[in-house]
């Protein structure tokens, strides 16, 4: 990792673990791949899919100092229960649409079915919240997918007015090296 | 088709067919399509470019319990009386924006004008709402553009709680076979 | 260029250069790269990171008949400063989400941390609003990016009744002629 260790908070949106009847993976999943790839995962929470309840849990984290990244897995989707985006908008000040874009983007890789997933990223003071997907191997593949712009959203979205860090990179579109569109007829 | 056919309304939006000055070719084309590859359609409606109006279609038949899915065609443009996305905000309750997405990715390979295109998916109850374009090719492309997932969105937009059906699906970017972004310098 | 030429707008959002502490070089290159290819630039502001200024500034420009399109350049990022798209939001009566999409998608041919730019693309009247990165050569290669559509939207947006011209594209994906998706459980 460059720079210091990101303190995160994990929060598993989901019914069934919030009642006990179920045990929590994708949880535990993310604060295994966050403490090896991102930084210290220094709170964790499981909440109901109701919308008062996830918002009230993602201001409580968002508005501690010394928390920079909040993670939710679950909720998601397109079930009547999932309403973690609608929650996430609540609290949220601004959108950063890019990151959930290239979630799904890169969810694509996968299957088709990437593209219902309907997490929000957002900022909120000076924290950073994303939303994952709710299956352990969904979040961790999503949050990997966007990693190389995490430290950089949170270190800007806190003040750091250094320039951009480079972040390699790799032709998206490799077989067509000019523009997506072009002027025929111009 | 897996499973069994949805039902579904198509609702044609367009001022000069709704004044009887042209005729509807997008409406039949949909119908058509529909009932070959998607299900029973069991209402269609033509309505004028006003947003109360497309409004109060859209609820009147969304909130009928046998229907499973909206579509409509026209209004999605950027000319001055284009608001059926306007519209359909006003009576959705969860976008799904990456079913729009898909939609306007899938349309550069025929045209960048597909990225002016500003059609809205979204769920309103047990329903779901997809805006496609005016043309009768452009709104059978799009539409087919997402197919795969629509039947996904629809049974779990309605509570089906089953694991995810596979949906087949090829590489997006395959010359690319890692992520699109990569830590050259972390 | 096709068709008679644009009249533009450009303002510079920037805190430091309102105040007199940085030259203003992202709106002088946006003037130069328009007079070139895009049309006239008949006026030119520099305003703070304020939302009510931005605002303010964005109403005053899109309410003139005379303007067609108004860029910004600057605070489209995720620094606490950076507010121009929620300035956007509340002078625009209809977004072009595609706009902002595709700006995103071409920007990643250059750097990933394209996905963090936030700017909008909407219509307001006769006028369309298009935010750009703060960056001399960001705004002007995110501008390039999407010139192939501006004069359709520009036009468009302005009540032309003719029908789409076309512009020349070349496949998006070249590797893989089908769709994103296909169906092998279907």
């Amino acid at each position: 990792m460059a720079g210091p260790a990101l303190t995160v908070a994990v929060v598993t949106v989901s019914d069934r673990a919030a009642r006990g009847e179920r045990i929590d993976q994708s949880g535990p999943a993310l604060v295994e791949w966050v403490e090896r790839r991102l930084g210290r995962v220094i709170q964790t929470a499981v909440v109901p899919d109701e919308q008062p309840v996830i918002r009230a849990e993602l201001e409580r984290l968002m508005d501690q100092s010394s928390i920079d990244l909040v993670l939710t897995t679950g909720g998601t989707g397109v079930s009547p229960r999932d309403v973690t985006p609608e929650a996430t908008w609540g609290v949220i000040e601004r959108e950063v649409p890019g990151v959930a874009e290239l979630m799904r983007l890169e969810g694509l890789r996968h299957t088709p079915l990437a593209m219902l997933s309907r997490g929000v990223c957002g900022i909120r003071g000076r924290s950073v919240v994303l939303n994952l997907p709710g299956s352990p191997t969904g979040a961790v593949e999503s949050l990997e997918a966007v990693l190389p712009l995490l430290r950089h959203l949170i270190d800007k979205a806190q003040g750091d007015p250094a320039d951009c860090g480079k972040i390699g990179t790799r032709p998206i579109f490799t077989a067509t090296s000019d523009s997506l569109l072009n002027f025929e007829n111009e």
